[in-house]
């Protein structure tokens, strides 16, 4: 009987619950259902990036398109009736590319002279004018290079280990090859190669070049120059290796590193009706690589946290908390922007509960990563909102990455989020001349928007 | 007491019922992953579509590019393994476009002459040499043409009801307007005008004409010319209505029917080792409209019908009962391949038990809609299967449509059920040339193919 009795206590405990809950639920439900009929019929998201992608364009950090850039977002704020917009000023790094990248594979003997399909990475060092030209030597990890020892001096390596296509999310390979971008100058000129060409991180076979930052070399390791070359010529380099013919290359890059310049995070927000210096934050970075349009990465991250901010407002919703929205400066090469937003914010800031980045394109949302373990309180917590999404299929809210330009937040209690979209297009278009606008959808990107806005307001309501 | 002892036998009886599923469970799981692995791997889906855009191209029912579909089906099945590859014979329509399609704006007092972007109807009668010239009349629906009556003589109807942005699926969006295009001509024929325009069926603002099929005319309507419009110049045409002008066009369609021809179904199949009669079917359509290259409509599902028997094939499975890859022909203008199917089949032939068709565009599938009530037998027998597509986030079975071209098999007894995909590109490029093979993505495609072979093979073992 003692048994049955818990049993009966809790069924009535849970019907309690179920009940105030659903009041709650159906309120925040009407809201965003409303929110989406709106977004899908009169977003805006779409056409602020076509003015992002085609009167701004590539805005590669420290050039004038990026100053171009601050300036968009900044009257785009504006006119999406956020209460406050202003700058962040933040000293930025600048690389340009300058117009020289070649790679020419030389004197074949069956096959002559080849152009292969290269562009410098982001922080390269440039080549002599003459270029630097050395034989080639294919490896597909550090072991291997390390393995080589002293046969790297001289040589040009090539680094060929493929994203693994069998990874079921793209951004899961991602991680498992970009060590060699990252790293791969470092480690190879530490043994003493002259040069570096890494495959391009990309899940397709192309003949465009992607290119990626580079990580900040070692006190004391000499610089290198490094070149992402097209998957079709890894492949033909890697072919041509195989016949154990001697192959050499002549690499020639004109990119090189001017003094920082000044420049500026962008930052618009509703603020909170009762408790303003609570905030939750929606954020994707302004800077893009100096290839296609930046449409993708990340045009549609800054495009839907501003259009979150006029959804919000153009419903009329008055949240609790201020949201925020942040276009950070500079993610790709340095994350100086989300490192001084981080540093302003410090310990004595306004309190920043929830960040969301956009940051993996603007592709139909399937939910939210949240920097939580699995089965802990704060995944829990956010994860009760899930069913506002079930409409369009963006309710898988599970553990993850946040984003690169909000980590600097996470020392100071920030939980972190990430819209998550489906994965498969990414890296087809990424850091490369085919992240162009046409690849965008504009349904696509608007429900995108739709997640952070909808997100953002209820836990501005709410908390966590 | 008695009420906790029947929750006690309760929870013995799910105990074992869970017990003895997660050894079948485990077993499918590790199928389903491993084919995911091969499929992301060295999959053939994208390369055969490839082949079919570019060595075939679009392939217009009755058109030589259709026989030669036929043949590149045959030739795909021989090399995917299929045990058995053969052909239907079926006669079908043979409509042609021919060379001219124009619509001009006619001495408009400010604007002068303008040509609008349009495409005939499929199956619409094509106009005398100098074309069809008359008033333009703009309306909504079938209810406001009628409510014009006498008025709408002598003039050319435009119907301009936009597919609606706010359903959350583009193919409701487009089931709401698809009338538009399918019975316009026929019913403005009705009340005396001259010709139609209509709305392109798509949910972008774009300069391309969207074509699609008309339905067959009642016996004694008098046929009229009918094109599409693109969705730009549909708004430009309304704009320059509102200004009260008078708006005349002049429509020039060289369209006909020809006599019909002789074409085929193309059919392979995987025989079952214990119950070879009782069949499970995959299918997609071969022909297409004479617009871009067809890769989504249908390319896409002919080639994961075929890669599914691969995949299949290649893991070394051996289903009990037979899984057959049906490319239907016809399906745009007459479904007269998959009515030659059904007919074929009949009430003597092989028992079909399911049929799967793909005809939604091969982006990321979702998981299956089931031609079955929300809580039915078979719903439920198919659902218990959704846990094997999980780990690619298909695992969506709900109630829906199933396709098209397996439609006629349904007064057989056959469980119909459609491959469910992302929803947000396809009218993009749907009928139109837009619809070209790099609109493809390789790993979208493929997971696809995984989805229509992993259930054939598990339905072919278990049944439902």
């Amino acid at each position: 009987m003692k048994r049955t009795l818990i049993i009966l206590i809790l069924c009535i405990f849970t019907t309690t619950i179920s009940f105030s809950q659903n009041i709650l639920k159906s309120d925040y439900l009407n809201i965003s259902k409303k929110m989406i009929d709106l977004a899908l019929s009169e977003g805006k998201a779409y056409e602020m990036l076509r003015e992002l992608c085609f009167n701004v364009g590539p805005r590669l950090t420290g050039s004038p398109a990026a100053a171009a850039a601050v300036e968009w977002g900044r009257q785009a704020l504006i006119k999406s009736q956020a209460d406050s917009v202003f700058l962040q000023d933040v000293m930025v790094p600048h690389w340009v590319r300058g117009d020289i990248e070649t790679a020419t594979l030389l004197n074949l003997p069956t096959l002559g002279t080849i152009d292969l399909t290269v562009c410098a990475l982001g922080r390269s060092v440039g080549t002599p004018e003459t270029g630097v030209t050395g034989d080639v030597i294919e490896v597909k990890d550090f072991d291997e290079l390390k393995a080589m020892g002293e046969k790297v001096k001289g040589k040009i390596v090539f680094y060929n280990r493929p994203m693994d296509p069998k990874k079921r999310n793209t951004f899961m390979a991602y991680s498992g090859a970009v060590d060699q971008r990252g790293a791969g100058a470092i480690e190879a000129a530490k043994l003493g190669a002259v040069a570096v060409l890494v495959r391009s991180m990309t899940t397709r076979l192309d003949d465009v070049p992607h290119t990626g930052a580079m990580r900040e070399y070692e006190e004391g390791v000499r610089k290198i120059p490094a070149a992402a070359i097209s998957t079709v010529d890894a492949n033909l380099l890697s072919h041509v290796l195989k016949t154990g013919e001697r192959v050499s290359v002549n690499l020639k890059l004109s990119c090189k590193t001017l003094p920082d310049v000044l420049s500026a995070n962008v930052i618009g927000e509703i603020i909170g009706i009762e408790l303003p210096d609570e905030v939750i934050l929606l954020g994707g970075h302004l800077d893009s690589w100096d290839k296609g349009h930046g449409a993708h990465d990340d045009g549609s991250g800054c495009v839907q946290s501003i259009e979150a901010l006029r959804l919000i407002k153009a419903m009329g919703l008055k949240p609790k908390r201020t949201i925020r929205a942040v276009l950070f400066m500079n993610e790709e090469n340095g994350v100086r922007g989300g490192q001084a937003y981080a540093d302003s914010v410090g310990q004595s800031g306004p309190k920043h509960i929830v960040a969301i980045e956009s940051d993996r394109g603007g592709f139909t949302p399937r939910g939210l990563t949240i920097k939580a373990e699995p089965g802990s309180p704060e995944l829990q917590s956010i994860s009760k909102w899930s069913y506002l999404f079930e409409g369009i299929d963006a309710d898988k809210f599970i553990s993850g990455y946040g984003g690169v330009d909000i980590s600097p937040l996470e020392p100071f209690g920030t939980l972190l989020m990430g819209l998550s979209v489906d994965p498969h297009r990414y890296f087809d278009y990424h850091h490369s001349d085919n992240d162009t606008f046409d690849k965008v959808n504009e349904r696509e990107l608007e429900l995108g928007a739709v997640v952070m806005a909808m997100m953002s307001y209820v836990l501005a309501m709410e908390g966590i």
